[in-house]
Formats: structure tokens, sequence, C-alpha cells
């Protein structure tokens, strides 16, 4: 039995997203957004993971998965799309399962497919390292919502989802810091090399 | 001169979205949300106070406004439409103006008048109670959005904000948790008695 609660993690009931980090049984490191879905009655923690996705087929020949709690809109950008860098990752104690360095803090779960695209989480153990204080900002927010509408994009050819971006990325110019308008702007260019 | 910096409290360039609490002149508390601008220039710190607002109206009066750091989606409803109850404010060291109780941090600053709506604000003093991890949750985010929405649509009684109000309940349903439905629910019945 373990005593880690992804609670303390700021994993709470509904959908968080984090940044998932996985290896596959080669040792390759990758790092995706994913969304941890947390029960109120069950207490139950699972994710849902689709097929193609290194993520998924990570988890399925290592039984292992990171959730790195983590505030940099730009990072969410390129963890959607590409490879990362290998230097962004670490691991700490000689862990099999890499986490990314910034994190303000990570769990690391086991992971067992239970049906379909479903994979139920068990926590095993963690580090917190900082405890920022993090406002609301509603261009942070639309750089998450422009994510969704991009990786929708990605599979469909909906232009409709394009203009939706359009809609998100007034949202950051306004209210968006430094890093929102970089995020967009990354996210902007790779949607054009997309089309 | 003082040494406290903003941006330990997490209010960073961009607009940062908190609730501000402030007193009018005869000693009533008040709390609305705000958004505070950060210029990543200049670092200057300014707000946009409406006129009618009771936030606008009580610093006028005083000179005095606190941001409060808070993640409950349902004090943000609560805020914006109606007067708190007295109970949720505290005073710490016999502060003239009121904080929030349970506000993970606050950072009272002057505010004063520059020009039209614009605020000029200066960081006084301010607390950091607890620094909670907090995970990205899409219908934290939609409960946000809805209250944007929700005080046009106060404004200028156009039924298309009310739709896009719909649009962010849905998200809300999906990937919520229990206090962003409530926060949403209890929107929802506070946009039914408007319309």
């Amino acid at each position: 039995m373990t005593s880690v609660d992804p609670g303390d993690f700021g994993i709470l009931d509904g959908i968080s997203e984090v940044i998932a980090t996985t290896r596959s049984e080669s040792g390759i490191p990758n790092a995706a957004p994913i969304g941890i879905i947390r029960s109120p009655i069950s207490d139950q923690i699972c994710v849902r993971l689709f097929s193609g996705s290194h993520t998924r087929q990570n988890v399925i020949e290592t039984g292992e998965i990171v959730a790195n709690i983590i505030h940099d809109p730009v990072m969410y950008v390129e963890s959607t799309f590409g490879d990362l860098d290998l230097d962004v990752f670490e691991y700490p104690d000689n862990m099999d399962c890499p986490v990314l360095k910034r994190a303000n803090a990570w769990l690391l779960f086991e992971c067992e497919q239970s049906k379909g695209n479903l994979f139920e989480l068990t926590p095993v153990r963690g580090m917190v390292r900082d405890r920022p204080l993090v406002c609301v900002n509603r261009g942070f927010s639309a750089v998450i919502e422009s994510l969704v509408h991009a990786t929708r994009y990605q599979l469909k050819r909906d232009p409709g989802y394009l203009d939706l971006i359009g809609h998100y990325d007034r949202i950051v110019q306004i209210c968006g810091g430094t890093r929102e308008k970089e995020a967009i702007l990354k996210l902007k260019k790779i949607m054009g090399g997309l089309s």
C-alpha cells in the first residue's frame, strides 16, 4: 500500500491536464499532455490513452507513467507536437521512468489497461520541488484550449478548428504574458506547417 | 520603497484574474474579480475599473485594494454577482482593507487613478498562507470564461453570450470537479434570474 495522496499534487476530482512522461521498452523518453480523470465517488484514478500515441505504447510496454505538474504554456505546446530535446528529462534516484526537469512536482503511477482506451492509475511515489503561487491567466487557458482544437484539427482537418484557434489567439494577445504569446506563436507556426 | 514582489504572488506579466477586496469609506467590505495588468516592459502594474462598480467607488474613497489569490471557482461566481457574507472577510493585523479568509495569499496595493478607467497599483504588503499545487483543469477555466460572458450579457443582453455559456457548461460537465460543477450551476441559476 502507498501513502501518496494525488490530492497533494493538485490532482483533484475532474480531469487534471498534466504532462505525462514515459519511456519505451528500449529506454526512449517521451512527453505528452494527458488528462488524469479522478472520480469524486470511487476516488479511482484513470486516463484515456488513444491508439497510435507514444504514451499508450510506452505504458503498455513498461506499466509506468509520470504526471508532471508544470505551468509553462510553451512546454504544453512543445510536448503536444513533437519529441522534446533529451535534456528536458531527468531520472531522479535512478528511476526508470523519466520526469521533466522543470516540473514543479511529479508523481509516478503504475498504469494498467482496464478496458478499451481506459487505463487505471495507482500512485507509487512523487516529489514536490517547488510550490509557486499561480494566478488565473485567461491567456494560459486559451493556449490549452487551442491545443485541444489543434489536435482535433490534426485528426479531422476541419477548418472550423482553425477559427477556434484564432479566437483563442485573440485572448492570448490581450490577457497572456510573454510565455503565453511565445506558446501560441509556436502553435500557429506548427499549424501553418500542417495545413 | 517596498520590497514586496508581486511575482512571488503569481502576478506575472499579462493579466492576472484575482478577486479584489476593498472597503467603502464607511467600512463596508466588498469582493469582486478584477484583472491585474502587468506590463513586461515597464513592469508597471495597473487595473481597469469601470464606472458603477463597488470596487472602483471604494478605491476612489480609500486608495486601497487587496488582490486575493484563490482557486475556488464558486468564490469567483459569488463575488461576480453578489455581496458575499460578511464572515468571508477578515482584517489581518487590524488592516483597514479586508482580505478573503480563504485566500491562499493576499497582496495589498495602494491604488491611484491615472487616466480614465485605469488605476495604477503599488504593492504595499502581503501574506502567503499556503501554496497548494494546482493542476490545469479545463472546467475551472470554463467557469472563468463563462463569468466573462455573463457580465457582458448583463450589460448588453445579447443571447449569443448565453450560447457561449452553454458551450462552457458542457466543458465543465466533462472536465470539472465538484466545485466547478457547483460554480456553473450557481451561475446558471443567476443567469436564469436575469433573463
